[in-house]
């Protein structure tokens, strides 16, 4: 469950994409660069406005065939999601403690590792937060549980007012929230069928299942 | 760090070892049965007057060798304390939350699953607990951390007041803590060397790494 392999990565229309913005979402604050080429990312990135927050999420993929185009991504974006094995391909360090900061030298002020059920680890200028995974007895279909939780996660962001500091810990929850109902049918078929009710249901028993 | 596979196990003296407990020792009210034969852990436990707690540690080789006293045993115990593979093993479940309930059914009322660095989780009759893992940028020996973990976690329990459920969840917070420090040294030696204020500021730590 914790171990994801790529077999084999179709692009498909991806291969030639170079999508033009529409111009009613480059003043987006929030931009969320989600997995494909990053020359691709940068080509979006490149026709936004000033954004106030960028996170950028990768593959294994673009570590082996992109790594220039990628660190050089990784010197614009706020926020950088990756899962433990490409951290360790990336850093040469398996220990995800270790090597958080030499992600923060790669040039992201905030890196988020994911660990599949075992949740995920923020490391920002307030230190690190340990993010549980909500428990789920049965996996479904893990396919997409990655880009849920980062979605979730900037939903959060997007939507609320104040700081990102002060809230980025609860974007991480129910980013979590996110992922575990995506888990819960196959691609993203649960997803489509939840409530809010249902996250802060979720986001409630995720405290209760955490606190001490 | 997570999957470790035991090679050979050399029972040495243990092989025909029949421990006498020492009068004082029969009333304890918090009784730690740590990983040995099962047999043996009966044959202390039949020396112990009415115990308040029970717990139980086990390995992978008494599921091999010796299950029938290991079930046995289980009756006998409040709290059975393992790890995610021994706890697949044992149920023939992948999936630790939906083990759980399998593993009450043989006889525990509390039951710990150990996931190495990524914690561990409590199940009992207020439902979960997730406990977090200190997190260490450096793993020395994770040689008796599972010992470290069930001990600080007892530990906590018979020097405190009070009522156990009420305690259990700091209890293995402690536990997690103390298995910490033994990562951090060849064998137990960080563990001899370290006070109670070095314990309760990784305690505090912690706190401030999961709250959101």
């Amino acid at each position: 469950m914790n171990r994801r392999r790529t077999l084999k990565t179709e692009l498909g229309v991806f291969e030639t994409f170079a999508p033009a913005l529409p111009a009613a979402y480059r003043a987006t604050p929030f931009v969320l660069l989600a997995n494909i080429a990053p020359a691709l990312q940068h080509h979006v990135l490149d026709q936004t406005r000033r954004p106030k927050f960028v996170a950028a999420d990768t593959m294994d993929l673009w570590l082996n065939i992109a790594l220039p185009d990628l660190r050089r991504l990784l010197r614009r974006v706020d926020l950088f999601v990756l899962n433990d094995s490409e951290s360790a391909q990336l850093t040469r360090e398996d220990n995800v403690i270790a090597a958080l900061p030499r992600l923060h030298r790669l040039g992201p002020r905030y890196v988020i590792i994911k660990l599949g059920s075992h949740g995920s680890i923020l490391s920002g200028p307030r230190g690190l937060f340990l993010c549980p995974a909500y428990p789920l007895p049965r996996v479904a279909d893990p396919t997409g549980a990655g880009d849920a939780f980062v979605g979730g996660l900037m939903g959060y962001l997007a939507a609320g007012g104040g700081g990102i500091e002060a809230r980025l810990r609860r974007a991480l929850i129910y980013g979590s929230v996110t992922a575990s109902f995506c888990c819960e049918g196959p691609g993203p078929s649960r997803l489509t069928r939840i409530t809010r009710a249902d996250l802060e249901r979720r986001v409630k028993a995720l405290t209760q299942l955490t606190r001490f």
